[in-house]
């Protein structure tokens, strides 16, 4: 293995920006982009480093020496999914840009829904001017699912707005000035919660969490008299079919989705074109690929120099 | 005038919430909603208190016996242009509910047109999946215009959402960790505002204030390559031709506008259905009835104690 060892990309991103954010990244080092047609049939082995989101299933078979791999993003079940997966140190991409942007995402979605957007809309769309009842952000409680950087920023910034938080996270977390729950306490958590925001990874015990036998646990008790669900987590924790029959029957009010069992979401999905559903294509939080790469070239000098590795994976825990 | 003058109401509100916020309001003070039509030909002579938003014209002629008037909101233009008003003090409505759903509507604002909303909800009306490059909060500047508390308020939790900010009034203000400018350094505060936030009272000054001239002297750095214009203070501070024009012209990118120069907006105007324009119908900061309650008897208290009022209107500033 040489000292310097090439760096493998294969980042699903936009590959415009991945080009861009290549040009001054790992200086000394060869970056070797899967996205370049000219790389399809490359030799691989002998390189140490690779950094990947939704990679090609062949990725470990073709390069059979990786030491570490880098995920580009701040989930891995991308990773933990692929084919002949290594057993070498997993590195989550945890980053204030990143953590920014989820915390931009969800403040959107839970004032778009308590400021009735939709409503206002279909005014505007009749020439129609009319002030609706309007509650404030005081009115609402927000419970967050996964305690995680990216759940704790988002709680303090809905704070600030002056919503009401709750936490919820599976073995318990204290937070300052926040009252949180844990795997035991879930019911309770729903219980209280008006909008309820999903941040969760997707591991076995996620998948499928979010049903309509835990949207029937929500508060009725709100504003709007249903609750609403805002995931930005992963499309695996939550049940489609359920939350398109919950926001018929009423138990929802309304849904922000960003993520989804299927992506890109089928184009005769029911949630393209909902009333009162918002839905962006998984990029509430897309990695700026600058903050990405810098994050690597840290973490390989501190791999190559005997320091511990940050933002380790636990593979048994999936995230 | 008898020691517990009855409070004339004339509120342009949602007739409802006024009736229901007025059943514990005012204890020992009868109430007169001039909402109701029985209350059409009653004499309204020693009366010594009104609340009023966008009063019958014919009000101070009626009630020539007032000793305060109380704007319903924290805008008090609709009352200085009344027929009639007489010399007695002036005071606005300022207070926690108003100022935090003002911000509301303000970051809402912000983070549509930062996260690409109308562009994400053309894809989704054609069932498209596709990213788009994405800036982060940290590339834009928001330029507040008016550093009352409504835009200190704004500029914190724009602050807090990872926004840059600048801060302009008529007088120089000083804000903790804010840049700000003063009536002579328009332009630079211009040339520095990718999103421009008006929060300004309608004075003789501010009249047609956003008009083409100062959108041209806006930033044309920032991520979108031409700016934004908020506006959440008044229309009659407005140029909406200009506007129109600007948008049509690529001088701005997008708009967001809660006032207008005539209100309800005209169902011929073009704002009600631009590509890159949201409209709402001047209910970014709509009063909390029975906040405005509270503080009005709070006001009154003071009064009829001898100390001060509290909020008084300048009215040779017009604010």
């Amino acid at each position: 293995m040489p000292e310097n060892s090439p760096v493998l990309v294969d980042l699903k991103f936009i590959p415009r920006e991945v080009e861009e954010g290549l040009k001054c990244a790992f200086p000394g080092r060869e970056v070797i982009n899967l996205a370049d047609p000219a790389q399809k049939t490359r030799d691989l082995s002998n390189i140490a480093y690779a950094v990947v989101w939704k990679s090609d299933p062949d990725l470990f078979s073709r390069a059979p020496d990786l030491k570490v791999v880098f995920s580009g993003g701040a989930g891995v079940d991308h990773v933990l999914t692929l084919p002949g997966l290594p057993d070498v140190p997993l590195v989550r991409f945890v980053d204030r840009s990143l953590t920014t942007r989820m915390s931009e995402w969800i403040v959107l979605q839970c004032l778009l829904h308590l400021r009735q957007y939709r409503a206002y809309e279909a005014q505007a769309s009749a020439r129609v001017w009319q002030d609706l009842s309007q509650p404030e952000a005081a009115d609402i409680t927000v419970g967050v699912m996964g305690l995680g950087v990216l759940g704790q920023d988002a709680i303090r910034k809905l704070q600030v707005m002056g919503f009401k938080v709750a936490g919820w996270s599976r073995s318990a977390k204290a937070l300052d000035g926040v009252e949180t729950f844990d795997a035991t306490q879930l019911d309770t958590f729903l219980t209280k919660t008006d909008f309820l925001v999903g941040l969760l990874p997707l591991t076995a015990e996620t998948r499928g969490l979010f049903n309509a036998s835990l949207f029937a646990k929500l508060s009725r008790k709100g504003p709007f008299g249903a609750p609403v669900f805002i995931n930005g987590g992963r499309g695996g924790s939550q049940v489609g079919a359920d939350i398109v029959a919950a926001l018929r029957d009423g138990t929802l009010f309304g849904a922000s989705l960003d993520v989804f069992e299927e992506e890109p979401l089928p184009s005769d999905s029911p949630f393209w074109d909902m009333a009162n559903v918002f839905v962006t294509p998984h990029v509430a939080a897309s990695s700026d690929v600058r903050a990405l790469f810098t994050h690597v070239e840290e973490q390989i000098d501190r791999f190559e120099r005997g320091q511990p590795l940050q933002h380790l994976v636990d593979r048994k825990a999936g995230y």
